[in-house]
């Protein structure tokens, strides 16, 4: 079955390293958007399953850039670890890191930041009413990347985090994004996916969605970087022909 | 001088146990109030002051009940931690920790949350506006304890985290929250108050305000509680006489 395969495939690589040669970005964690400075927006997000991403794409062989937002995780070795706090400058590292064979967009970016941080720490007054808080959109780094016209990395992989209609919210995000791949999870589940160490997946590509069952985020980490190195090959040997 | 008297007292004090017998409630770290399952607001701290307040006072002999919100440091030795996320939930566990003879509020509680936190994921839609977040004033849990007709801890004590006018604005929330102190910082200090290892503070007593050089936070948790102990014996034997 698939899993079998994929795993013979991961041991009788894992020696060799199938990503030699190949440059990989992967985003981690959460992003704080500043209120003031002392408040912020963000997700929650420990970049367990990011880090991991990254470690084992090292493992493999890459040249791994980690643009990771503020987490309190230990740093994976050998690989160049950029840290950001916002999704403006998480986007501006990853396209300083560009060019890359493979983008693995796995951190947990806000939708939204404040459209004006106060400079000064917004004070309490029993008279007034709280503050009213102006969202604005941030930047799509996923998207951006997936359509950029030059330069976009041959294989793009987002990440959703859905607490409902997982499957469903995925495929659409996989369209509207024009990433190659979304690795779709329930972030809601009782396993405790956030903060926790396991996680159970989707993986959706343009054959289908395959349903990958409970297993470590280490775990997860290695079949989805397997899978990329394998795709990275084929589109090699496609483009050779 | 002033802090050769303190130091000369803790040195004299630090076998003998002047807290034992005493219950001390310290609150530290953030809170973080949902907006959403994946999304929240947050205040930046890392909890280090308020972990090394439970930590010294424990260390003088006192039975120590920590309330935390979430962080990522080691938990200190010898107090009873209870866990907690929002401002809500750290008042209920303070009251529910009382009676205390002593009590600090260090945590960095946010002033508000989200007034209707949504069940499920808010999703983005390119086509909408970001939306508004209408927030709701916290409870004071520093004003709320301070001002028990029943029950008050003896010594109340406040942290005022200022970016501007710090002694100033710590005046007014002596005066405001009915505290006996404030620990008044400068978090937009350049020595990196927010996260790091040192501080800089102002302590705020009916007496007058004193100003603190910089030292380790380690070093400014053992001054204010042996200052407390201290305090705390004096009202014991002004109260027996």
């Amino acid at each position: 079955d698939l899993l079998a395969a994929i795993e013979s495939r991961f041991s009788s690589t894992s020696d060799a390293k199938p990503l030699s040669g190949c440059r990989v970005i992967v985003t981690s964690g959460p992003t704080h958007e500043p209120i003031d400075p002392v408040r912020y927006i963000a997700n929650r997000s420990s970049g367990k399953q990011g880090h991991e991403l990254a470690a084992a794409a090292a493992r493999l062989g890459a040249d791994v850039t980690l643009v990771s937002g503020p987490v309190s995780i230990a740093e994976p070795a050998g690989v160049r670890i950029v840290r950001v706090s916002t999704a403006e400058e998480m986007l501006a590292a990853v396209k300083h890191a560009l060019p890359a064979d493979i983008a693995i967009f796995a951190a947990a970016v806000a939708d939204w930041r404040v459209a004006t941080p106060n400079t000064s720490k917004i004070k309490k007054s029993t008279s007034d009413a709280p503050p009213a808080l102006t969202l604005a959109e941030n930047p799509d780094i996923l998207k951006t990347i997936a359509q950029l016209r030059k330069g976009r990395p041959p294989l793009v992989v987002g990440f959703a985090a859905e607490t409902n209609d997982v499957v469903a919210h995925a495929k659409k995000k996989l369209k509207s994004k024009g990433a190659d791949w979304i690795v779709a999870n329930d972030v809601s589940s009782p396993i405790g996916v956030m903060g926790g160490e396991r996680n159970a997946v989707h993986l959706l590509t343009s054959a289908g969605v395959e349903s990958w069952p409970e297993m470590s985020k280490t775990e997860v980490a290695i079949r989805i970087v397997t899978r990329a190195a394998a795709h990275l090959a084929t589109l090699k040997r496609d483009a050779a022909e």
